[in-house]
């Protein structure tokens, strides 16, 4: 392809992009392709002749896009917000012309120092105490998986440099909630960690680590010969949105020498806002924090905030020093080849650097504080509705419900009215919502964030429920 | 930012991206940014308010563009080729404007199924047999830990389940060859496995691994009460391209119950041409391969082909199921997110899909046998060439070289005019490659295979390597 022919199709392209973002209201939010549907309409061997990107387009359009499930739609409520402004697209763009590849300072030091400065500009916007030191890393589970490996090292005492974790005696022991991310618990086990070695604490009524059952383990291991490895705290739990309590967490990880990981993938974009922050109440004290760009901020995947308190100890584990990587600046320079498990580094900052500018703070903060309006506003509505429940607090933008009518009896029967309801509005294709089981019983959550969303949308997603209800299958 | 800002604003990127690709080659090569420089030319605060997109695009002309090095310029020879075509610049722009997150099935049938359709075209090109299935990885650094982290676990029944790696007596030992890349140690050293059981095996003339040396290493563990976990074999080392010998390690990992992990990052690529495929005889029993588009072949970052024979496997040590993830499709249709570590995924496969389609097999042959050749082609210059010496065989792109001049005499003098040549070389700007430490002796590697490099680049390229050493500094 010329450059010439890329000017013609990119236009092109930006065209459909438009569109798209302007129309994708009048789409369905859930894809309802069949499986193996896509696979069928795609020939099974790769074509021995170039074809021409217009028919690559026109198939682009034919198969895929009624294959996507539309995560920018204004009625995505499912899972978490997980936005691709259009400055991040435009931002994204840049780095994939550049094409430059910033393993370390030198192979392209703007990608390096770029990344300093937006990493930090991110940590002052969420009122980080300037401690911490940021890297983008490509997902919440690939830092937490760092995390843990770090933590590993440092009870081990940098095991991985003599006899691994085999050599190490006491059995190392990690305490999580039970509302703690999947990921965490895959982190632990990658780490080569057992399953009986993770410890998972009870929650209060509000979902968050029963602090008391969190000391009573620690106390418990320490005696019987374990070693406290680490310990998860979770502000934003997937299901509920629960805020573990950093302050006395902090206190035990010092008293027991434990690592304090902090997962707030979702949830610690809310605190650009300033009335948010006594959420986390006590980060200054953690050794590692991972918050997502790419969920409710809009950079795109992939874009995680990775911060820690001491990156020389994130280095030495990280780090590898082959005669092909030294170069003569790296002295004096960062590589962030050694502050994660990838070594080579596409030009992520390009993207953050431009959401951030081009919305600025105010324009940040005015839309997560809608969106928070927005979960408040959806909450009130259910609380007054009567056989409609919220079944959590409502701390950030997302609202568990749970629909019990008259005349259903069991818990089984309200679980399957519960799990039909959400599935017929997501089959129907107005809204995409997704549901779980907290405490052994089926919610549904109602995750507000995506960038199109306003209470208008929201307000129709509630109709859609007291409708959908209301017509039993 | 509206959607017809974004048309606008998209245009003059497109512009911009075109008018780059055009005139790459009058930019020098390697930045000569100093260390600092990017930095102190950004603000050290985030925006209060929205920024102009026009005042952004102004920086990243001013600022951020001197600070980049020009991994898609004809005389970018070094590491290894990292292109970006412009067909997946397109594909991944599309990625970016769907924004759709595909961690699961639902969450994007088409960024599933898409990607298991392309995973297979790539398979056949590279003439891998039926019996490999693929998902896309973040790097080859990212695929080598989850290799490990299987051979890990296979090696311990699975002690993920209950004691964690701690639980098993015997110490894991894996197996590489001297020059296997940093990231293999890192691998191992992040799967809890401790630098003394990393056996090094000495490689022969040509840097493949010396079967005979490995034979006797297992049968020492063996006797010793080690348990061999795992052989990592590499299809074109990262100094000089070599190739370790799959038919005899495949006898052994068999024999020894070793995982056997191929990482053919840079030079699996080549494998398009069946004229290349000799070189990994015996790929048909390996237990896991490793292979970069995002690397000669051209999609940009990220992009590995992760191959496994035992998919049930991976997805076994990588799954996990939680009620917030689980969805009615999950038993009849792949889910990726159990394919590796993250969770989330980018639609990375739109981007391979371009490109092979743009390109078709027939075109990305041609470019690879281009390379070949250019690199036969530098290597019978420099061979002939009084005091040059080819110091490796030349088997895909990469030729390694070295000057002798007349009057030096300590090998210690003979490494520094070898480190200082091509640093002048990368100093000024005509071109970028990069040196390494081989046997203990500096050399310089010139990687051939930027999408934009003929012939004639290559002959610039040796043009100015003999005339920077004869103007000795």
């Amino acid at each position: 392809m010329t450059p010439d022919q890329f000017r013609a199709l990119g236009y092109k392209l930006i065209d459909w992009i438009a569109d798209y973002r302007e129309t994708v209201e009048e789409r369905r939010v859930m894809s309802n392709e069949a499986p193996g549907a896509v696979r069928a309409k795609l020939p099974p061997s790769p074509p021995e002749e170039p074809e021409s990107f217009d028919a690559i387009l026109a198939d682009f359009e034919r198969i895929v896009v009624p294959g996507v499930t539309h995560w920018n739609h204004p009625r995505f409520f499912a899972y978490f917000p997980s936005n691709t402004t259009l400055s991040a697209v435009l931002g994204d763009l840049l780095a994939s012309g550049l094409g430059a590849q910033c393993m370390s300072w030198q192979t392209s030091p703007a990608g390096t120092e770029l990344e300093e400065v937006v990493m930090d500009w991110l940590r002052q916007m969420l009122g980080l105490p300037d401690l911490f030191r940021g890297a983008i890393q490509d997902t919440s589970s690939g830092a937490t998986l760092v995390a843990m490996l770090c933590a590993r090292e440092r009870s081990t005492k940098d095991a991985r440099l003599a006899g691994g974790l085999q050599s190490c005696p006491a059995p190392l022991v990690v305490y999580v909630s039970d509302q703690a991310h999947s990921s965490v618990d895959k982190a632990i086990a990658l780490a080569g960690i057992g399953r009986d070695q993770v410890r998972t604490i009870e929650t209060d009524e509000r979902y968050a680590i029963r602090v008391d059952r969190l000391r009573a383990r620690l106390e418990e291991d320490v005696r019987a010969g374990n070693k406290p490895c680490a310990i998860v705290a979770t502000i934003g739990t997937t299901a509920t949105t629960a805020v573990d309590p950093l302050e006395p967490l902090r206190e035990l990880a010092q008293r027991y020498g434990a690592w304090l990981h902090v997962d707030a993938a979702m949830a610690g974009i809310a605190m650009i806002a300033p009335e948010c922050r006594a959420h986390w109440s006590g980060i200054e004290g953690v050794d590692s924090i991972t918050v997502d760009p790419h969920k409710w901020l809009g950079t795109g995947m992939h874009c995680t905030a990775y911060y820690v308190r001491d990156p020389a100890y994130l280095t030495r584990v990280m780090s590898t020093q082959p005669s092909y990587l030294r170069t003569a600046a790296d002295d004096k320079v960062t590589n962030f080849r050694d502050w994660g498990i990838p070594l080579g580094r596409r030009f992520r900052a390009l993207k953050l650097w431009c959401l951030l500018r081009e919305q600025g703070t105010s324009g940040l903060l005015g839309r997560i504080r809608r969106d928070l309006a927005n979960a408040q506003w959806l909450s009130a509505q259910v609380a007054n509705e009567p056989g409609w429940e919220v079944v959590a607090p409502v701390l950030f933008q997302t609202v568990c419900v749970r629909h019990v009518p008259e005349g259903l009896r069991t818990d089984a029967e309200i679980d399957a009215h519960n799990q039909s309801w959400a599935d017929r509005i997501n089959e129907d294709g107005r809204a995409y919502l997704t549901s779980t089981v907290v405490n052994g019983r089926r919610i549904v959550r109602v995750s507000i964030g995506a960038e199109p969303t306003e209470l208008e949308h929201v307000a129709q997603l509630w109709d859609s429920m007291r409708a959908t209800v209301a017509r039993r299958p």
